[in-house]
């Protein structure tokens, strides 16, 4: 008998499903940066840059976007409530956040943040979000339909596994998208189906090309179950008109696909003329209840101005499913057990903020239009940076946190890139990041059109590193477009 | 065209493996308990009970057990970090949670809480429970081995995607089991082989056993991929001996199994002449490394004596892989972004307590012996009255949180419960718990051996509903098997 000196598990024997899809705003170009990092704390000055800015990933307090004050101090109180009846705290938290970590705590399983919830969340957490999203849509939500889960990310990833049977149960996605959806697709089993936002229109979706890709699946034998649609956008920045979001429910509607919503950056929406309306608003407004269409709306603490990212906070909201399906994803969601505290909290604070009258309102206020304010200042720096480097055109700017700026590179930087195995923009954004310290996320990642090379940055950065960006940016820019001019 | 006022989803088109696992511990008997908790809040004295008492899920907190004033300390001030600069804190808060909350702090993203981290969980929180595990085993403990997680249910979960390939692919299993076991191995559309504990030898772990499931399963065409084991012992409380725990290593080191090693109850051993030991030290000690075999280590922040269940934190410590299989992992873990930080801040403390010296450590140390010794006279106490039980036997308790008493029921009953189309165990918990207010789990959902029936009674009431519940039990148990005498 011989032991070979070898593991037993290599990547050839894993689960080829995991191999096979790919996510990159957590991928090889943060495995570069971590590296560049690393160089800077051992060798300090061997790099033409102090830091790496992190423009890969939607992360807003990493990138110095403040925490909201009255969120942090409830959170605060719930893991300690003893906190609640000392005298001293009174000069260390506001009195609405005594107050309102005093309701929470109260209607915990004993009174307390540290035991298991029911596996669907805490329900009057519940129906807090519930009373939320029916004050926000002018329609009624119910606690029954709303599971608390850890981040849109998990609760995204259990609907793929109720949605996908086999191969053939596919899932229109928006291309470019957010890699999420192809990455859970895949692994579960499913076949994505893609249908592709129209940059020249500003990243808009056309339905007649969603209906095409619908048809087209069926034909080669695929069961299509659901529609993704991310409105915000993400990568695209894009907010949805009402006209399409109309378009999409009747089309949903009548081909019996439930609508998956990502509605993530619901509260960051940055243009005068477009607001956010959730699917289930337009669908309900348009007359069609629970028995007509099928739409799972996802929600989370990491967008918005709250920017939460940490800790893994957020909602979905199921309407138009049988209660037995209910039932299953509660059984689902009971594996993992519950989700975990502080995200339930903080999404249940998220959703019923200090209101007018409040003692902390006007602070409240004060420190969210700062965030929105900053946010907005920065995006218009960068997009007016990007759109006036040769080469580059960029999208407008409506919502979500990212520029998806296309790059159209010199030939020879296109023969750089093949020379070295990669894409163009994969090529691009390492270069970038090599001498600017800057960290993009290259388009690729998000499968836009192929043939295409994009770059997603992120506004998040601040207005003040933003504005020691931008020179950096175009001087990387002209050097590169130098470099491969020939 | 017609449209059916029907869901569109339905619970026969959802994936069939979501359908087809069960999870008793979350499941029926809660379901009867919540009503019946309802009809005591709507009409009081309508039951011959005031409440409640789950015995049917380890949560301790819920149950009454006191948190470790150290980790709620931390944690409230890593949730609101302005407190650390205020004087006020310093009457709130020990000088050692300010410390330690102040070094957490100074080694996360922006130095606070609301950032995502790695995927992997922050590199210095890594550390920490690297360097707890190895003052444990005595055996080094590498950062760049630990995942921190959303709990042990998570990273279960994940590694079962990472093993599982086909519906061939197979995991040893204990039975009895936790049923997250079978639950997440069908989700992924493996193959669960299970090997029967003795239960005439305290629940003993026999490897002729073990390897004759083997032997059969791969002469069946099964690819077996990994061995099961929790230690402590969920549902049976037994405690593994070094023997066994050695004969378990070199079986999976000589077939080639991954040992999975289930070691959420590692700080709930109460028996003198036994202790934890977790299988990496034990394959250390038999001079096996990363080559000779792999192991991978879950642990959670929701057992032991802190019990913060709510929190969903926890480590898997993987051994014995390649690194790109490591890589593939951490793609994996990136789908979902990154644990919650309240989780990996506590899994360091947990992993990292106050030491002698240490401000806090007297409080520590008399809070957690309270615990501990409050737990063991529940146990006591519990399992006698079980063993004085009429046709009951109870396991002896070494470990973990639970009581599994055997119950040899008269004919008559079993007959009653056949008329009702459930098995005895169902039959009997559901009897007990509309009697007496008491939830138990039915022993059917951990797949003991057929035709025997059990029920799994949690220890953590706390002594003084404990000693409340005796009696209510005992009058249960006459009074049932009086009526079912014949």
């Amino acid at each position: 008998m011989s032991y070979n000196k070898m593991p037993s598990i290599t990547a050839e024997t894993i689960n080829p499903k995991v191999r096979m899809f790919t996510y990159e705003p957590c991928g090889e170009i943060v495995r570069h940066a971590r590296l560049l990092e690393q160089e800077i704390y051992d060798n300090p000055g061997s790099l033409p840059f102090q830091e790496i800015i992190y423009c890969n990933l939607g992360n807003p307090q990493a990138l110095g976007q403040q925490p909201i004050n009255f969120f942090r101090e409830v959170l605060s109180l719930c893991d300690n409530p003893p906190l609640i009846y000392r005298d001293e705290a009174r000069a260390l938290f506001s009195a609405c956040a005594l107050k309102r970590a005093n309701r929470i705590l109260e209607s915990l399983p004993a009174k307390d943040s540290g035991s298991y919830t029911s596996s669907q969340g805490v329900r009057s957490l519940r129906q807090v979000v519930a009373d939320g999203i029916a004050a926000r849509d002018g329609f009624p939500s119910r606690a029954e339909d709303i599971f608390l889960t850890d981040g849109a990310s998990s609760a995204i990833n259990m609907m793929m596994q109720i949605l996908i049977r086999s191969p053939e149960d596919s899932i229109l996605c928006p291309l470019p998208e957010y890699p999420l959806y192809s990455g859970s697709i895949i692994l579960h089993g499913g076949t994505m189906v893609p249908y592709y936002l129209t940059e020249d229109n500003g990243w808009g979706l056309e339905i007649f090309e969603v209906k095409r890709c619908l048809e087209d699946a069926r034909a080669s034998g695929l069961t299509v179950r659901a529609m993704v649609v991310i409105n915000p956008g993400n990568p695209t920045g894009q907010v949805l008109s009402m006209t399409s979001q109309e378009e999409i429910v009747e089309f949903c509607r009548k081909e019996g696909l439930v609508i998956l919503a990502d509605e993530v950056y619901q509260d960051n929406v940055y243009t005068e003329n477009k607001k956010f309306n959730s699917f289930k608003k337009v669908a309900r407004s348009l007359g069609y209840d629970q028995e007509d269409l099928s739409v799972v709306s996802f929600h989370s603490v990491s967008m918005g101005y709250y920017g939460e990212c940490g800790r893994r906070g957020g909602y979905m909201e199921i309407c138009g499913f049988g209660s037995e399906v209910i039932d299953e994803i509660y059984k689902l969601s009971s594996l993992t057990i519950c989700p975990n505290i502080a995200g339930q909290i903080l999404i249940s604070l998220i959703m019923d903020p200090p209101k007018l009258g409040d003692e902390s309102f006007e602070t409240f206020m004060t420190e969210k239009e700062e965030t929105y304010s900053s946010l907005l200042k920065s995006a218009k720096t960068l997009q007016k940076a990007f759109s006036s480097l040769e080469g580059v055109s960029c999208n407008k700017f409506e919502g979500a946190m990212y520029l998806f700026p296309r790059l159209r590179l010199p030939p020879l930087a296109i023969r750089a890139a093949e020379l070295e195995g990669v894409s163009p923009d994969v090529f691009y954004a390492h270069r970038l990041l090599g001498a600017t310290g800057i960290a993009v996320v290259p388009g690729s990642g998000f499968h836009p059109v192929s043939g295409t090379s994009h770059i997603r940055c992120t506004i998040l950065p601040g207005e003040e590193k933003i504005a020691a960006m931008v020179p950096r940016l175009r001087a990387f820019h002209e050097a590169f477009m130098e470099e491969f001019r020939g």
